[in-house]
């Protein structure tokens, strides 16, 4: 079977223990992540062959982001090595009314950095069944945004499938940049991910009314939404979102829909007591792909990505540190509520 | 007042810090526990004389395991010593729709290779009102069903009540195993416990479909399954259930019902914010014990041991560290949900 | 703009790691805290410039709670250093069922040995806009009784505003000595806030049937008792309640009201998962005399109080470590629940 | 074989994480200790029945106190429950010229104003071989100088042997108080350990210069010194000392020296790098007291408590966790220095 | 580059805190090791292809040994998965005068019950090297002395070179048991590492008197026993020792030695502050495979082994994870004592 | 009194636990520091009204890195707030053998990328005693080095003595760029400090081989070193440096030398060992220039200082937590080296 290629950045992220606020710590856990080490993680433990291409710095905090991601089966053997730093988020944990938050400390990365030309593509590519960055990646620098659009061309030569989850950062550029960018990336994207924000923000086009609190009771503008999608794009045949009514930090509603070559497909509403709520999107977008990879059914697949990305609401980190078991336990309502002894 | 003699194994307990998952985490908090020490602790804590029989190795591991007992002054003066080494099982937190998981490593411990013959009940049964095993000592191995077998026939000879928790263990035997084992000693026992699967896996008494989100819903089949029980063995005239309604690893209902010499009790239904679901069984088990030792009447005795294991569940590690007092303030709905200060 | 100047205790705050009991534990976290000390930190943190007086031992003891003080930007230069020992609470979180409780140390502190002579009223209060004191103030001992009646007498002659949190604490004195005590310092008082069982502990005034499970439906005897209080003490022409509904440790509704000069002021409920539930009300108060000093309208400064208490809810320790733009962030619904990046 | 008796208070020891100081840290380990606590938990360690007298107080810290003996299988069914507080000591470690240092919060504890009828001595001291009390006891307050003396002439008259280590503490009382006190009680002692200031300090015997950088060298000036004590308290025919040459926290010398009815023995010296330098001399004292009990020969019991004592200082906390099988590792050489595996 | 594949058994080891003893700990940490996963680790990290080829159980422990493994670039796509429990060790750092001390959990270990046959040489050892085992890998069980004699034997036949440290564990075998097992294999052998006992307990070579406070002293001692060594199997000309001082559990002196083809090579002294004394023999044991695999001159190699070894005296854990440079640095006296900055 | 301004950088310090490599950890411990905030914490904690200028971002962790100054009292209210980021250090304990290391990550930090220009010098130094910086300040920037040199211009107008420590950093600039910036600030410095290389490396004077085992040996060639500073740079007429011989991460000897006016100055030598060998040498600026401020004896302020600088080394973190006392204390030999109790 063919390999999985993501590409985009890897971060250390320090949260303070618990439920502390950064001004009142001195104690951080340390891990690392990024959207789309994220999802090279998901597959690896799902046994499929995902490749992670990067930069980070050659020193020890440089390596131990790659540990992190070999550890779980990750192929880093493209990763390059050198430049300046690696990119830092600081993540505090909220409760209830008071919203998770993320201080960014991500400017001048040795990803953010690098150029273009140091991705060689045709090295890089080979023997690889889908490529898949998230829009955090064009969204780093310019030279970013060129090295996803040779990619891209490299992709549509090769006949190598497309995913891109558009996952809009607010506090990495306004939606008219990103609007200019990804409209020049979204023509070789065969399967789509947008969830929330994204339409507006990344495409211009308005599918939500940004009420975190009753995503879900919008699910036919954002149907019409990825109809947009399908239509502007004629190449990008799969479009798939999460949907959720967030109520507090703790407690939301979960579901997903896809439309598939003009076909909706609905997942069921998962009622989620939340942990943390990071990289479920990313637990998606490498639930999907995984069913991509092995023909699962449209239902299957969508239901499979979304057990997935609700599994990674009740982990810490990053990384959607789950089986393929756990995922069906919870797709198949076989999750009995009871400790397994 | 005559002390309780409880017989099992116990174990290190060895969960990753908050809510780790096993395969990401280098921190364990290592507590000790097993369903007949937890019953000892519990007793013990609450004033009464409570001795708990078991073998460990000579090794720091096993000393630390009396310690955790003694430490909360139950007796462990008739514990064996020696033999190769203490089970240990690992405990994986769960959240929301993942479920708590448990992996057993407890085959060959000293305790599970020690010979019936070891345990001289005409001695350790001395002075003794009642005795107290759960399904899982039988579950051990041959050799520890022949000692509980010696021991209730000792108990049965010098009239002290015996008390059995049937709690089913799918990974240590299957229903058949503990059919036939348990039907040998039902015979002797006094005061049953059986919640869940117990009716069906131990018993062949079909009480529960198996629908743990619907639990309390069961109450008539599983009244009619306890029926089932006094009627089979005539000695057994009072057995008590923990029902619940479990809709996902934080959240759930309790309630307890109860039948003694034909007639049925029920208790209050709690609905409860888990903190930690396992052990709440022994907790209840203590709670009856203690009722029937000190003679409480039979309504104040159910309801005294559902509020003694819903307590269990806001507390972390096997053992049920609260008092009488905290107890009946559950109880008597005293609890008035404030800060005391 | 002038100071505020608050008078009371800090005392070393014990708390076992995570949700453990004290009987179990070896970990403590020691953090500081102190009804007024809180409001000196939530005002300083809010921009203004709030002073600290009390009395600490010279002590390495006494030197950190200084410094938890004086990191959050109070001004401790009041503060008198010597005498015997700080003042301890250890705290212990509930959970569910469980209630948090609090085994309080803090007899014989340096401050409780104090006398009212050592304060200067004079000295300290000079260039003062509001003095602030809650009820346990006066509980800690006679000697504090007088001072806080000197401070009020000084107060009164040199127009500036005091402001009394009642918060009884069964603890520390009776109802009858809390009300003989208070009946001397009311007529000083400018502004109080008065909570569930404060009104009859403290004033003798009838106005909540104590069921903390259903406060908030007993709003209208909360602003009979409010105008009651208002009609005995004519000084006193603003009195603010918070109003709860306590379900469990975890769940609860929030709400507030507060009459002003004859008119009454309600704000919205807030559906709580509440972290940890203490120094909830300090916050509010502390939230109510910034809206003051900053001529808010009243139902802004009510507003205000109430999404600063409740966002107190959200956080470990007795500071309310939150921003201005938070706290509007919560008022104003534009917490939009999300991760914010 | 009968029971050992040690009378004197135990408290809770708050130590911050591995080498912070108390005005950097937010995070203590709780432990608990006290001179006759210490030698009761390592009597026990080693098999004896040792009983702790003392007096808690009913809440929980109370409660893990006795829990913290139980657990290492002390006897606490005597000890008194009641009164304010338990007594509290920060524990700073020192590091290389840094001294470790203590801030004492006893005062007002429950022990420290029980009152000395509160102990009957004819209960407690019944079936015992040994009363051991340290010098602290009767600091704490005149009314323990009393029981003390009670339990003294309880066991003269009844011919159980008392032992007093003199432990002066600067902090609680002075050199006059001392003298004055231990005057009265010095005349029932039978075996007497002093070291370093404690001559000078209790007894008023200049026996040392206080150079604790050459302890070892002035072996001749203490043993004079034992000499007296034997000469003014005939009772009193055994003395043990331990002597220490301290070059920083982390490196020592450490031998002792013991007079025996006229007799001088020596044990070796021992070159130490110390992980804890506290409550060593209690660990001395026990290793003592043990070989007293068991009869060892006086050298073997010199160079046991010796071995007992170096072994705490690799050892956290108050208690000296260690066995018999240790000690005599130590003692023999049999100390391969190894990992034994 | 060709493989070196090293076969054994990997454990988790459970440490207490710091300096904590077992009997007063709840907390681990939890890592992973055995001899032949830490050399295979060593050489990963210095850029080496190196397999691992073990047995581990299939859930979730049984995953993380191997994550631990993957995580710094073992190759463990050969390790046999199944079986009933993964070993454990507990690991209790001494200090001074208190020995570390180790207990084992490892029988019945998936590795230890698994069958020689399971392994089938000719697909693991094809492109290999060299082999690597130690002497506790035949000390599991016969069936593990089967499997290493048929890789031996393999080895032999295909010109893989064997390398065996000889690492007698006087826990799992005789010294009569271990002779009997390594006669059969030592005529494999090619390069043989063998320290202190290992002499006279694998090899009934008397090479050093156990006094290991002067294991330097002995260093001619030891080149005879090496020479028997190589003159009883011709076949292993190459045989190496780390020699040393042991003062105490922190201070030690360190050196290696070397006879090669009849010549003796020397490794300078080291003086070492101890922090953790384990696993620093299979650092050694990797430094020679990695200067033999490239052909480094015997000097160097040694030295670099020596380098590695007493390196891993510095770090916690099992793995000796340093970098080609940093060893170098040591080795070549460029390590400045300073902070690097 | 007038305050002491110092003006450099503060960052986020990033430390592993205990002894644990970045490589193998996912826990930081996160404190503050940086030279010149350092010498601020110094200051303010012996009673000096210290400044500290900077700039720090305006979130949370810049804010965190305010509230760690003003904790111990440092005036912070001429901080700019702004810019991208604060910047970071990982720290990486060594042990023996193993250096200690550190990751630098400060490039684009808001310091570094602040100008000159925003730092009004007229208004900061206003009422100020003596002006401090490193050569780490002019190292981050040109910017920078032309704040110091407005700022020290400032300072020679109006009677402000200057003090710098030569501080050379080899990972932020060469010698070159060192010798040339500080050619044009020396001229300013009426105080200096150079240790080790700094004489060679920031001047260009050669006064030490660069042996740090051996640094104490080279007196003479660092007083002549000294000499050529005083007659290169007339205004600069105090010179002081440590000398070490370190010969492990754990043991050194230290000791200071000072010329003043033409006088050679020498300090006793004290044997360490060391917890955290960073930041000793502010440690010893603070100590002189709290001296100087304080108008002690040349002596005393030399031994002050030095005893200030060998505190340092027995704690963990950046800042020296040490009081007068504790100073006086290490000065006087009052240092008994027993537990203060």
């Amino acid at each position: 079977m063919k390999k999985i290629v993501t590409f985009g950045e890897i971060m250390l992220r320090l949260k303070p223990h618990e439920n502390e606020r950064i001004i009142q710590t001195d104690r951080f856990s340390g891990l690392y992540g990024g959207a789309e080490a994220n999802v090279a993680v998901s597959l690896s433990l799902l046994g499929d062959h995902a490749q992670f291409v990067s930069k980070v710095p050659l020193h020890a905090v440089g390596q131990a982001a790659l540990v992190s991601l070999r550890r779980y089966g990750v192929d880093v053997t493209k990763v390059l090595q050198g430049g300046p730093r690696l990119g830092i988020y600081f993540f505090e944990k909220g409760a209830s009314v008071r919203n998770t938050s993320v201080v960014y400390d991500r400017a001048g990365s040795s990803f953010a950095v690098s150029q273009a030309k140091e991705y060689d593509w045709s090295q890089v590519l080979k023997d690889t069944s889908y490529f898949y960055f998230s829009g955090i990646t064009p969204a780093v620098s310019p030279e970013m945004r060129r090295a996803v659009l040779e990619a891209c061309r490299y992709c549509s030569k090769h006949n190598i499938k497309v995913v891109c989850d558009l996952n809009y950062r607010g506090k990495m550029w306004s939606p008219k940049e990103a609007q200019t960018a990804m409209a020049k990336l979204m023509p070789y994207v065969d399967i789509c991910l947008a969830h929330d924000e994204d339409f507006e923000a990344v495409l211009g086009i308005k599918a939500f009314d940004n009420d975190m609190t009753r995503g879900i009771e919008q699910k036919d503008t954002f149907i019409k939404g990825m109809k947009e999608i399908t239509a502007k794009y004629p190449k990008c045949q799969t479009v798939a979102s999460i949907l959720r009514n967030i109520h507090s930090v703790e407690d939301s509603e979960w579901t997903a829909i896809m439309i598939d070559h003009g076909q909706v497909f609905e997942a069921p509403v998962y009622q989620m007591h939340v942990w943390e709520g990071v990289a479920a999107g990313d637990a998606f977008g490498a639930g999907l792909v995984h069913g991509l990879l092995h023909k699962f059914s449209k239902n299957e697949m969508l239901d499979y990505a979304l057990a997935a990305s609700v599994l990674k609401l009740t982990i810490g980190g990053d990384f959607n540190l789950v089986t393929d078991a756990e995922i069906r336990a919870v797709m198949g309502k076989q999750s009995s509520k009871r400790v397994l002894r």
